[in-house]
């Protein structure tokens, strides 16, 4: 085939130049940081490889050859509703690297919040020795809503701390790690089990708001939430209400409706709210954990193009694009 | 054996009285919640049942009759080298049951130092979002010093998040969890290796702080010290020193020289130093974790008397009183 334009966007475009360059000789890699340095020959590309978020209408618009978008992430829901993205432009995702990073956030989380552990650090601000006792994580049930590659691996670490793991799935046989399975229409019933309801699933529309003020009713007064979803499959205001109202005893909330959480946002100061800025997916060997996907993926396009891609993305049919 | 006497002193007196009173009824249970309550009947306990860090040279000299102290602790320093006690008088205490709570609180140290977390929940205070590249224990190494009960617990669950994990101790075969071990000669080089040097080694005259400059300038600039075994085996001012000069890159001190911390203590504010006030080995069913081995206990005393108790403290001979 004849060389390819390849755009390498955000921030670690660099590091990937310097680790497939030399691989692919065919490839023309071009490098941007932002849709304003979209110009000559990167603006002829075909390829984009990208964070997700980082990818708007201008960036799309910059891009009129585009036949694929890599994306550096495992969320693409931004890419499926663009109506900017033609419907013929391919879309891969990066799936199965963000294992210990979730995992490890999700944990800590735990352990923050079933020790109230945020006063510890305030404590230590204002010179305070004050003790009480230390809740844990052994004995108790974190509930996880959506099983996959995230999941899957931190459930063995959740036995590794003596928890019980219940997973809500279609799934009916229980992945190693998972002391059982229930399926999503049991999802109130398996609520009232948790000690800590952990949300791993992907955002669709029969997700949106999956987490309302019915179902954080059926949790227990002692139990806390942790989002490392995405923001909108919780109802934020019903969260807010049942954080005020004692209804349920804390949550972490990693993802949000409208990110970055504005400054004047109510929930920031939410009483046993923890707020942590999209960090789940972050760590500090992501484009080395990427990479893998990346070669393989490019390798597949340079031999047969678009139409070569493995694990595409199916992007819902939308009237008047079907 | 005639009645006998058992004062169970502090906050968890009347747990341990509601679950051990119907099953000794030849032992007179009197409860106190400090040393002004010790009175009448209650002073002529020959046992007494106290977390060992409430016992002090009052507590002793009250209790004229004592034969034995089941401290519901692991660490009973204070008593060892307390002159008010009796060379005759018999120690006891809990071991084994502090690893759920060590192991957490050592893993949760060790996530918060490594991302440095506390600078995420200040910025929640301040709603600023801000996000930097999460660094992760996958991949990284733990070297704990001391290897008993609590570090076999905690090294499987470092192994869980995919770390590598090497003891400091004079056993020569790893046990599972562990990926080597090094004698204490080699704890410098050790040292050297650790992304996380974890303290859960008994304090004793050799183990006086044995984590002093030299040690902390043999660790790597980006590693951690996380102390969870008693504040006299680290040299406290080479600690602050070594963490305002950057020679490590943080610390966090559960336990300390003097407790409770002063208000006034320098430490509170040292750069990149995290301070909880010794709550490692804490946790919400700790009487409950600690009920077995003081039930045990009393049944071997009740049959015997003190010559009965296994797993007796050897107490060091000292001037004047071998």
């Amino acid at each position: 085939m004849t060389a390819t334009d390849v755009l390498l966007f955000g921030k670690d475009a660099e590091y990937y130049r310097e680790h497939l360059g030399a691989e692919f000789p065919d490839l023309r890699l071009h490098l941007a940081q932002d849709n304003g340095a979209i110009a000559g020959r990167a603006a002829e590309s075909q390829v984009l490889v990208s964070m997700a978020p980082a990818v708007n209408a201008a960036t799309v618009r910059a891009l009129p050859r585009l036949q694929w978008v890599q994306a550096m992430t495992t969320g693409v829901d931004n890419l499926l509703i663009m109506p900017e993205l033609p419907p013929g432009v391919a879309i891969t995702r990066v799936r199965g690297i963000h294992g210990p990073q979730m995992s490890e956030l999700a944990i800590l989380d735990m352990m923050l919040l079933v020790r109230d552990f945020p006063a510890v650090l305030r404590n230590q601000e204002k010179h305070r020795w004050e003790r009480w006792p230390q809740k844990l994580l052994v004995g108790r049930t974190a509930v996880i809503l959506g099983v996959g590659s995230i999941s899957e691996e931190l459930a063995p670490r959740c036995k590794a701390f003596g928890m019980r793991v219940i997973g809500i799935s279609g799934r009916s046989a229980p992945p190693p790690g998972f002391d059982a399975m229930m399926p999503r229409e049991r999802l109130h019933e398996a609520a009232a089990l948790a000690d800590f309801l952990v949300l791993l699933i992907p955002y669709t529309p029969e997700t949106h708001n999956i987490i309302d003020a019915r179902l954080l009713s059926a949790m227990r007064p002692g139990s806390f939430l942790v989002n490392l979803a995405r923001g909108n499959v919780v109802d934020e205001d019903a969260l807010a209400e049942a954080l005020r109202a004692g209804t349920i005893a804390g949550a972490a909330l990693d993802v949000f409706a409208q990110e970055p959480l504005p400054a004047e946002s109510p929930l920031w100061d939410v009483p046993n709210l923890m707020i942590t800025p999209h960090i789940g997916g972050m760590s500090d060997t992501y484009a080395e954990q990427a990479l893998p996907t990346l070669r393989q993926n490019l390798a597949d396009f340079v031999q047969g193009g678009a139409g070569a891609l493995k694990d595409r993305v199916e992007r819902p049919a939308r009237a008047g694009t079907a």
